[in-house]
């Protein structure tokens, strides 16, 4: 065996999309380092800033493994990232946080959704891909952590509610303009989600989960959609 | 054995001193990510902000093992921290990088000293203090990542050796100012150091030591003191 050879031979549009995949999820993982190191700044003591750079730090882990992947495939993980910088750019620089629990509520709705669809997209790939996919996603001490601080935010002034209610439906929209242009941009993946059925039953199918969980989780911190 | 016991017991006034220096590293470990992962965004490309952010997340690494042994000394880590907070906070403040490679060099200069410095200070530990010190600040990846790239900046432009200069001398006359400040609000710590001998001979050959190391350093990437 050539040490020129891919680890995992895989057809090339499969692979087109994998890799589509991959970069997103490297790029969402170190922008998500990026965005929780700063936010850990807003936390209002040292422990809660501990535990927000700590679980910073295990983004770069996840991405440590995905531009693992990436290199094995002999796909350059600065090259799979590039397509995903200025949707997620722009969506971030639209969703500036103004304090910790805005930080908090954006990183609960928007990994969650991002959670969603990546598992979504794995049941479609084939090991190990899938299995490396699923064990990024389902980490969940971040999820409980901000939904443990909203909800005693919350019971603490009800009134927080209505606005963290409305920021995330702005963080929602804002997300849902930039998929709809990275969908656009990236054929391969969007070919993959969609190659069940050639009309746009998979898509509805797709929308209608991410939606469903994105309500289940935002009533569980008493949020509503 | 009770669970109630500390793992190690140890004389108070030593204790006093490794709490201190622990609490120290744990605040030093919890800046430096912060620090880096804001210096990350001012990267030029995208493999070089993956670089520093996997160097940042690292930081948390040695956080998470002080934070642990402090706990196991039952001693709260977010109190360990507390007396360096307004020192780190002021250092950095006053010393805001303007560019990537201040960046850079403010960390290969920081970490350099504070590095030095932690040594010294472990050789006067019992194991496994001593040890938990030791590893942690001995890993320079981050070192010679920074090294490597001031090096090749000063071979592209040569006036950039002056700025840097300057810059990293500014740095040691903040540093040395907010160093003399906590040595004098932590005086198990500074004991400690002073302990081998009641005059000013211990002080004048540390400084000695982190002066002589911190000039090889300044040198070997093309700097002057």
């Amino acid at each position: 065996v050539s040490e020129s050879e891919p680890a995992d031979p895989v057809a090339p549009a499969a692979q087109a999309a994998v890799v589509d995949l991959l970069g997103m999820l490297a790029y969402g993982a170190l922008v998500a380092f990026d965005r929780m190191a700063a936010d850990a700044r807003l936390a209002p003591d040292l422990r809660r800033r501990a535990a927000l750079s700590e679980m910073a730090a295990r983004e770069m882990t996840s991405y440590r493994r995905i531009a693992g992947r990436l290199t094995e495939l002999r796909v350059d993980p600065e090259q799979a990232m590039a397509p995903y910088v200025t949707a997620l750019q722009t969506y971030h620089e639209q969703t500036e946080p103004s304090d910790w629990l805005e930080g908090l509520t954006k990183a609960y709705v928007g990994e969650g959704v991002a959670d969603d669809f990546s598992s979504v997209v794995a049941e479609l790939l084939d090991a190990p891909d899938r299995d490396l996919v699923m064990d990024i996603v389902h980490d969940s001490r971040h999820a409980d952590f901000a939904a443990q601080e909203i909800r005693a935010a919350i019971a603490a002034d009800p009134r927080l509610a209505n606005r963290l209610s409305m920021w995330a439906r702005r963080l929602v929209g804002e997300a849902l303009s930039q998929a709809i242009r990275v969908a656009g941009e990236r054929p391969a993946l969007t070919a993959l989600v969609v190659a069940r059925s050639p009309d746009q039953a998979a898509v509805q199918a797709l929308l209608k989960r991410l939606t469903g969980e994105h309500t289940t989780r935002m009533a569980a911190v008493g949020l509503n959609n």
